[in-house]
This record gives structure tokens, C-alpha cells and sequence, in this order.
């Protein structure tokens, strides 16, 4: 086509919006439905999915897959594994035994809606149904399909998502010094986000190993710095901006960014990740361009 | 090797102690090392999946794999995933607001060892870590592990065992029917022992489709006999013989086959189950040897 003639690409706002839409409508197709028996594990599940989140992991994938000219298919299911990882962890930590929290995107928590039987179970099953999803779709190369599912299972076991939510309820109470807040976050937050990254990649043109490297710092930082801000809104925003608890973090003693170097050096810190992580995506030119807009969004965030 | 200097075939306690030993090394390796950060939730997965345990699906699963000459190695890897699965299960159905049980195998449940939240963690760590065995391991052909990986995700998800766990959570207090009964032990228990014996059989030579479904029908047979049998010694044995609180079903008036039927009748219906999932094996001749053996195991065992 002649350049001329093409439309004008969307901004980044459209591009954020039609990738959210996507998503939404994909997890819904790929979560069963709200009538398949089981039905209320079914509607717990769908109800701690749908309808909400920034989807702040999908929009790395897809951003990502820009730079591999990944295909929007293979993108949405990745991003909805991804999701339904996500999704079942707020469940579970949402739980009376862990954070026993009432308040989620806005909405009752699962355990409040279905019970705490009901919520476990929904978290559970979410668990597999990412598992499920990421082997049963059609995504060319096997060996490669393989490679995301490790990665996945990778990201969210007990050296990463799970093993962050342990050493952050082993460290409840307790005084963290910042390389032990670092790990922690780094393991709770950041292997999701480094799996989104790293997934959105394998779903395109393989890379060498440059690129990849390049694009695991940046999500290393990027996940650092979502977390960071993320420590810098619950002492700043309040509940209803939120859709979540505000102040709750500092309220239960747990260990924050703010807690430990005060606000203002919090957000210089947040200020160096943010220059770092668009350091890292230098090497990919114009082809990182929604990577970069993503990373202004995630650092100026207002909820 | 000429016949008649082949060793005598070990007997059958002795091939099970052979798998039960070798699958409880297996699983030693294939999980986190106590010593490993974050240690106390690694500890809680090991203290749940090590040290006891019938390893009824393994056996399954390496008994299959005689009909498909299945390399132990093979078997080893999706007798520890399936194991893993069926440990997390374990776990989180003891959780208070489950079953709130604090016996399993003769100690105390995990939640009583490591509290809620780190039980919750555990589990939820187990199951991923099954995945992340299954889809690490070296297994031949991709599109065959792939294969497994959708047998093992389908068999413990929302259509598998935790819908069945859902379905039990529903019933509770109210009167189940047969039918109802059998879909919710189909999903409970059935999913994951014919899991077990596909995986066995996904390990070896590729089996024809009449193979398949022979196995499969034998599978749903001994899944049920193995839950009716279940029922049955829940209320004839005692908490010491069973390593778990005895009488407890129908104590929490769940729907059991003796609540339903009567311990005659239930005795009879395991009778007949054991007679199908026999005729099932007959097309296998003296390669079923070891899954025959294993069914009157599963018929007659009073643990």
C-alpha cells in the first residue's frame, strides 16, 4: 500500500482501548461459560476475570508482539493465559487468610460474592484453565508452544509469583530491607510481567539473543517500576480512584517503597526505572513505539 | 535373553513398593529443595507431596505404561506431575473452609503445619509446579507433550476435579441422587485416575483409537470402583487404619454410595465395577497383567 494512503496509525489511547476491548472479548470466549455446569465455579470464575483491570499485562504482550510482528491471534491467547494467572492470584490473595480484602476493580472481592470455598475453587480452576488454554490452542511450533508454557508455569510457581506472595506474608510485621523488597517484588509482580513480555515475543519472528536479552531488561524494570508506583498510589489515591483498598499496605505494616525511602525519593526512583527501562528498547527503534508509550503510561498512572 | 534364564517377574508387591519408592524419589527431585528461598513454602510442598501416600495414579500410570512399552523415565515424569496435582487437591480440600480436616496420611494437614494462608500458597505452588514438570522434561515429541499437558490441565480444571470439588461444596447438606452422585465422582476423583492411565499410555508406543478407548473405559471403572470402595471403608474402618479422620462423609451428610445404597448393595456395585474394568483390559492379554493386578488391589484394599 502506498504510505501516502494508509490511515493514520491510532493514538495511543485507541491502540490501549481496542487491546483492552480485544482481550476482554477473548476471555470471555476462552473462560467457560457462565451456564456449563459446574455453573456457579463457572460464574465465580467469570466474575473475577471480566469486567475490569487495566490489563497491563496483555498491553505489554501485544506491545511486544509489534516489535516481532506477532499476530494478534497467538497475542490474545498468551495474554489471556497471562490474565487468568493474574486474575486467580488477586483471588486467592483477596482471600480472609491472606489479605482479607472486601474490595476489588470496584466490586466485592470473589470470597465475598461465592463464599471462600467458592473463591478457592475459582482460583484454582482459573490456575488450570491458563495451563489449558496455552496447550490447547494451535500455536504453529510446538517446541516453541512448549517454551510458553514453561515460561508461564515459570513465572507463576514458587521461584516466582507464588514464592513473592510467600516471602510477602513471611515478611508481614517484620522490617524488609530494600534488596529483600526488591526480591520480593521482583518474584510477586515482576515474573508475570516479564512472562507477558517474553510470551508476546515468542508469539512472533524469533529474536536473537540481543533482543531478547534487551527486552527481559526492560520488563524487569518496567515491572519494577509498575510496582513502585503501584506503593506510591496506595499512599496517595484514594479508595474510589483505586477500585481497591487504599492505604492498606502501609496500614498492615507491610513493607513499601514509600515506607522505606519516603515519597519523594520514591518517586525519583520511579523517575530512574522509568529512564531505564526505555534505555532498554533503544536497540528496537520506531518498532517500540507503543513499548515506550506503555512505559509512560505505567509511570504516570493515576490509578 | 533365552526364557529360562530370565529372572522370575517380581510379584506384584513387590512392583508396587518398586513404584511407589521410585516415584517418591522422583518427586524428592522434581520439587524445590527445602533449603531453596522461599524455604518454608517449598518445606510446605514437599511435607505435602513426600512421605506416604498409596500412589494409586502413578501406579496406574506406570501399569499402563506395560501395555505401551513406556520408558520409566517417561512414566517417572507424568507420575509426579499427576501426583503433584493430586497433593494440591489434597491440601486445599483440607483447608478450613473445606473440609477443615486435620489428618491426612496419619499427620497433621498442612494448614495445621504451615497455617492457612501457607497452605493456600502451597497448593497453589503445587499445582503449577506440575505443570511447569510437564512441560520442562524431555519427552520426546512436542505434539505428544502437548497432549499431555491438555490431558492433565482438562482432568484437574473446572470440567475435571475441581468441578467435581464444586459440585460436592453445592451438594452439601442437600440429598444427591445416583446420577448426580456419579458426575460428581466422574469429576472428583475419576478425571484425574483416567489421566493418569492416558498419560501412561501418551508415554509409550502410540496406541490405536479401539486400544484407547479401552483403556479409557477401563479407567472410568477403576476410578469409581476406587470412590465406591472409598465410601465403604469411610465408614467400616477406623481413623488409625484409614491415616485420615474416618466417618467423616457421612457425619458432614455428604451423599456416599453406602449412604445411598447401603453397604451391601455399595459392596455389590464395587463387585460389578471390578468385573467391567476387567472386561475392559481382556483385548490386552497378558500385557494388562499388571493393571488386572492393580484392580483387585484397588477392589480389596482396607486403607
Amino acid at each position: 500500500m502506498n504510505a501516502a494512503l494508509a490511515p493514520p496509525a491510532p493514538s495511543f489511547d485507541e491502540w490501549m482501548a481496542a487491546v483492552q476491548t480485544r482481550v476482554e472479548k477473548a476471555l470471555s470466549r476462552h473462560l467457560p461459560s457462565a451456564e456449563a455446569l459446574p455453573a456457579r465455579l463457572h460464574q465465580a470464575m467469570r466474575y473475577s476475570c471480566l469486567n475490569g483491570g487495566k490489563r497491563v499485562r496483555p498491553l505489554l504482550a501485544f506491545a511486544t508482539g509489534e516489535i516481532c510482528a506477532a499476530p494478534g491471534e497467538k497475542l490474545e491467547i498468551a495474554s489471556c493465559a497471562v490474565e487468568m494467572i493474574h486474575a486467580y492470584s488477586l483471588v486467592h490473595d483477596d482471600l480472609p487468610c491472606m489479605d482479607n480484602d472486601v474490595l476489588r476493580r470496584g466490586r466485592p472481592t470473589c470470597h465475598v460474592e461465592y463464599g471462600e470455598a467458592g473463591a478457592l475453587l475459582a482460583g484454582d480452576a482459573l490456575q488450570t484453565q491458563a495451563f489449558l488454554l496455552l496447550a490447547g490452542a494451535d500455536l504453529g511450533v510446538p517446541s516453541v508452544q512448549l517454551e510458553m508454557l514453561r515460561c508461564l508455569a515459570h513465572a507463576s510457581g514458587s521461584l516466582g509469583m507464588a514464592g513473592g506472595q510467600a516471602i510477602d506474608l513471611d515478611a508481614a510485621g517484620h522490617a524488609l530491607e530494600l534488596p529483600e523488597l526488591e526480591l520480593m517484588h521482583a518474584l510477586k509482580t515482576g515474573a508475570l510481567i516479564r512472562a507477558a513480555v517474553t510470551l508476546g515475543a515468542l508469539c512472533g519472528e524469533s529474536l536473537d539473543d540481543d533482543a531478547r536479552q534487551a527486552l527481559d531488561r526492560f520488563a524487569k524494570r518496567a515491572g519494577l517500576l509498575f510496582q513502585v508506583v503501584d506503593d506510591i498510589l496506595d499512599c496517595t489515591a484514594s479508595t474510589v480512584t483505586l477500585g481497591k483498598t487504599a492505604g492498606k499496605d502501609s496500614a498492615a505494616d507491610k513493607a513499601t517503597y514509600v515506607g522505606l525511602l519516603g515519597l519523594e525519593r520514591s518517586r525519583e526512583f520511579a523517575g530512574q526505572l522509568r529512564e531505564q527501562a526505555l534505555e532498554s528498547l533503544r536497540p528496537f527503534g520506531d518498532r517500540a513505539g507503543r513499548l515506550v508509550e506503555l512505559t509512560d503510561f505505567i509511570a504516570r498512572r493515576r490509578f
